[in-house]
């Protein structure tokens, strides 16, 4: 591992003017602070503040928001912090957007800012930095991402496969053969991962899954007027959506269609929010367990910064049955 | 969670009776130790130890050495306990039987024994025990093996997707286009994995896999004489096998027929036992850091001690290019 002596060396400065620059100290120039980070990123230095009693961890939150118990992100931030804050770490959360990404490249931010790791919610395939993660030096955990082939980069997620497993089991206990999927864009990992989840699925439960009777689009509207009606005509008796914002959004079109749920069509959706049990009638879903995927998420980032080359860890699904699913009428 | 007084009332007897028939003490029966585990499993007792200042940890070995460095599973050993012991736990070595399986339930043994936790190198799917894993409610975590539903049973082990990925990316880069491969039994979930995973990667590569070329037995002798001629004579330039064992046997028998290695096969192998390197020549494999996967099986275990939801951690595989592998001639 480089030091601060090795960059010294390596620009032909004093190691104190490295400090300096690496620290943000006002009396370096703007040139010589993105010489030192540059320098740094090259040669793999990592902040001391990695050792030193307060450590920083950096928890960045895109396309998610994180703020009361009813968003998404929420219950992951205090699961994450519950285990990083005793352990001394300090966290910080930080909206990411994409200017951030393009005027910063990953790991200089992160010796930069004094980051020993970082942690990424809501990050899609088109985020800049998600090429940087191919080979950065900095500890990083994503969430519902995955990077192959750097032993730095760990994904966390709940088992989709498990999570599309349990729903067709359940939909096909129930009788129901013909079965649709509705899924936002694919431009998403996680997106892509439970769409080949849930056809493998189908195809492992002996049902004929058909990407005929599919559909996704960016915009749930478009779902909903482009492929849903496409889906019922074509007989579907239950629809699996990609998740709940959808599946709640599937579930009001279709009362406005006229057809009654479950009696007519039955729907799953997946994450269980909140939104799920006060739906009408309450959503059957895949329950991912917010708190336990914070948790998880620190102790990938442990493992990370023990030189554990960790790659994945998923967490169990469960499927939560309410009243959105039955029997299919014929 | 149940408690001795739970399995008291249960029984109609006393709450000492219970915690002397739990703790093997001489004088109650038999049939009340008996009587008094069964209940204990039935209603989810856990023994006190799990609290209590020294905890004791059990780790299964069947089907694997773990005795001296050359055994594959003596640094997984020794990093499960680099781990596990400054954290407080005892950690007994046992080697596991199938009559052992046979004569105990799984989690009276853990309870009678005063377990908090059992991992497990090496199981096959035809160990007994493969079945209670489904329902039992120890915190259990499978090296190569996977268990489907059960909150508390995870697996860790090295991606094997990823391996072969690796693997093939290498071949082909090389040259090769007709890549055989051979395995052992697929009678154990890691075989399973790595054949599915040999043709996926094939397949993602964009060479065409095909199920003649490849061949599975018991036996490594039977696979140097039923399967390696026949992928010979198919043209495959080269082969990969499951493990190196294999591997090893691969290269001394292609010698004995008269093929020189790489120059008219390549061969690669899985787990970079120490053999490889002292291969001639030094076999080219997927390495297995086994210190990572003791490791990894710690912190697995904490997260089901915790409560956590763990389903699978897996590490990242790294391809150790020697000398077993050359471009084809043609």
């Amino acid at each position: 591992m480089a030091t601060l002596e090795d960059i010294a060396r390596s620009l032909g400065v004093s190691k104190s003017t490295v400090s300096k620059a690496l620290n943000g100290a006002p009396d370096v120039s703007a040139a010589m602070r993105t010489a030192a980070l540059e320098k740094a990123v090259e040669l793999g230095y990592s902040h001391p503040s990695r050792r030193s009693t307060t450590r920083r961890l950096a928890l960045f939150v895109i396309n998610m928001r994180c703020d009361t118990p009813d968003d998404f992100g929420y219950d992951i931030v205090v699961g994450f912090r519950k285990l990083a804050e005793p352990a001394g770490f300090q966290v910080d959360v930080i909206p990411l957007t994409h200017q951030m990404q393009q005027e910063n490249r990953y790991d200089a931010y992160m010796i930069a800012n004094r980051y020993c790791g970082g942690l990424f919610l809501g990050l899609s395939l088109l985020d800049p930095w998600i090429k940087e993660f191919e080979t950065c030096q900095t500890p990083t955990v994503l969430y519902d991402n995955c990077i192959r082939g750097n032993p730095n980069v760990a994904q966390i997620a709940v088992d989709s496969f498990e999570g599309m497993q349990l729903t067709i089991a359940h939909l096909k206990e129930l009788g129901h053969k013909k079965i649709g999927y509705l899924s936002s864009a694919l431009q998403a990992h996680v997106y892509q991962q439970r769409y080949h989840a849930f056809f493998r699925a189908m195809d492992e439960s002996g049902l004929p899954g058909s990407q005929s009777l599919s559909g996704s689009a960016y915009h749930i509207s478009e779902c909903l007027t482009h492929h849903l009606p496409r889906l019922l005509e074509a007989g579907c008796t239950a629809i699996v959506c990609s998740h709940d914002n959808l599946a709640y959004s599937v579930l009001l079109h279709c009362r406005e269609l006229g057809l009654r749920i479950p009696e007519d069509i039955s729907i799953v959706g997946f994450d269980d929010m909140p939104l799920c049990r006060y739906a009408r009638p309450p959503l059957t879903t895949v329950r991912q367990d917010r708190m336990d995927l914070g948790k998880t998420a620190f102790s990938a980032m442990s493992a990370l910064m023990s030189g554990i080359p960790l790659s994945t860890m998923l967490l169990r699904a469960e499927l939560i049955q309410r009243s959105s699913c039955a029997a299919p009428i014929k």
